[in-house]
């Protein structure tokens, strides 16, 4: 079998642009092929950049991940950095560290995961990088999007009083995950559609980009993150970024069908495992009693349900309903390993 | 001895961050600790963006790089991809896979070493993304700066007749390279001050940042690259996008002393090695007659020695003065292995 290191790295470039048949878009001065690419900035509008990186045996197990899903999560999870900003992805940069023992096949199936992604939310790849490397397969992509001033969502902007809001279900990925994990493939297909969605929502996210952008566009947010690291991170990082706390009514959030079997079947509380789990990458939103009406608007253009699942409070630390401990453990205080 | 493991993310940004002690720029709208950075582009300019990863026993050898140097080279393979475009940097992403044992005094000596070349060139960190890894340290860097339209310097606009020039000496990276490999650390220092020269210049390569940005001022180039993987490849990616060819005066390379010290004592072609050796970071232009006094003065006023080694023809290939067969095995062709 072919692997990546039987061809030269041009070959692999072409590989992935070749595919490409969209004509570039006019801002795209250079593209692929120079030093760098030369791009035209968008008249009144700020741009947003993220970067994050995923890495095989850390992020992914290939043991039970497609590899096209490896290049759809790549990219899925930066589209969710710029969902949650409010701002429209634009163009992205590729780096990817290839072990040489990597097939050409699974090359072409990661490579085009992240392209037919990037192409259903119009996002151009313009640059990138290949080398490989001794290590895991590890792939780093920049994508940057573009918002107007007032448009932006940023984690700091929450005050008391606003509402709190989740899109869509949660706890579905960390299901997804778990019964992969106890499978050890995904080649033997669940019986019980409930938990194959769940396994779907883990292998291949979908970023609420249309969603972010709509709310942002409407300016009836007063702050957003997406949930990558779990919902209780989520929350401990909107209302320490401004400065608040929250109260969560647990009865009311909106658990995926699959998690609840996953969890019914092991015995966990479907709502603790939901409030922790990542990898959801749905929005979190604080919403002020004037944005409200602005805010329903915009989701329900975006076909988007959401569920009210708390309130800012004047008190730091966010509290599940009826308890006095604030929730502890999240990101930024977990360690490194 | 603590390392990375030890301590949270949050911890780890703030022991990069923490000597920042510069204020953010004003057009930083909103930097690190958001979902992702925010910034203003600049009125009438467009944005040059680059990528570029290094891996550890890919890149460099931990066994005589210095942490310091590997954060430097990080940033320094991406400013010279954005001078060799002619455009001034401004802000970077850094994107870092961390293996477990990575000591906290190493990793600060790795962002140590990336922000204070950063500051040099006034280029902002507005961003990035740490994780760890079970393989080696992986550093992913995107750089973006800013050009106008007509100050841009692509590889494919060098016509039949332009002259060729490189910057600086040639040949230092390689030697520097291979002597540090000859002694398996960088502790026991040469006594030839002409070799530890060399050794410098492979370890901290110093981006023509200045160079490159006045050059594309002068609009006195018809083309430009770095000679990051060596001077054939540069001559060849250049001649080859540019649809022509070129033919070198072998004699007139700016051959670097330490080098020329390394290959005399090895038995090698000094010549030969400079024109293969990669990592010199110096540009290669292609300037046209009309150009010719502008660049001067350009090259001038950046204080950068140039040296006129060929020129462009209208035949295909690479060719040395006096010989009819064109260089081959440049990158491109070169297997990903």
């Amino acid at each position: 079998m072919s692997t990546v290191a039987d061809v030269s790295e041009r070959d692999l470039i072409a590989r992935i642009t070749a595919p490409l048949r969209t004509p570039a878009p006019p801002w795209l001065v250079v593209g692929i092929g120079d030093d760098a690419a030369v791009v035209e900035t968008e008249r009144n509008h700020l741009e947003v950049l993220t970067v994050d990186a995923i890495v095989e045996g850390v992020h992914f197990d290939r043991a039970f991940t497609p590899p096209d899903a490896i290049g759809h999560r790549a990219l899925a999870v930066n589209l969710s950095d710029i969902a949650a900003m409010g701002a429209k992805p634009r163009l992205a940069l590729l780096s990817m560290a290839l072990p040489s023992s990597l097939s050409l096949n699974d090359f072409d199936a990661i490579t085009g995961g992240f392209t037919t992604l990037a192409a259903t939310h119009q996002v151009r790849l313009a640059g990138g990088n290949l080398t490989r490397t001794p290590g895991p397969l590890t792939i780093s992509v920049t994508l940057i999007g573009v918002a107007r001033r007032r448009q932006v969502l940023t984690r700091s902007g929450a005050r008391a009083g606003d509402e709190l809001f989740v899109t869509g279900s949660v706890g579905a990925a960390r299901a997804g995950l778990a019964y992969l994990q106890s499978l050890g493939t995904h080649a033997r297909a669940p019986h019980d559609p409930l938990m194959e969605a769940a396994i779907q929502r883990y292998l291949y996210p979908e970023a609420r980009v249309r969603t972010g952008l709509l709310v942002g566009r409407s300016r009836s947010a007063n702050a957003c993150m997406d949930l990558s690291d779990g919902l209780t991170d989520a929350l401990m990082q909107v209302t320490d970024a401004s400065g608040i706390g929250a109260t969560i009514d647990a009865a009311t959030l909106p658990l995926d069908a699959g998690a609840e079997v996953w969890c019914s079947i092991q015995g966990f509380d479907a709502r603790s495992e939901a409030l922790s789990g990542g990898d959801d990458y749905e929005l979190l939103f604080a919403v002020p009693r004037r944005g409200r009406r602005a805010f329903h608007a915009a989701v329900r253009l975006a076909g988007t349900p959401v569920t009210r699942i708390g309130v800012c409070t004047p008190e730091r630390g966010v509290r599940l309903e009826g308890s006095a401990e604030p929730l502890t453990g999240a990101a930024g205080f977990r360690h490194f390993r």
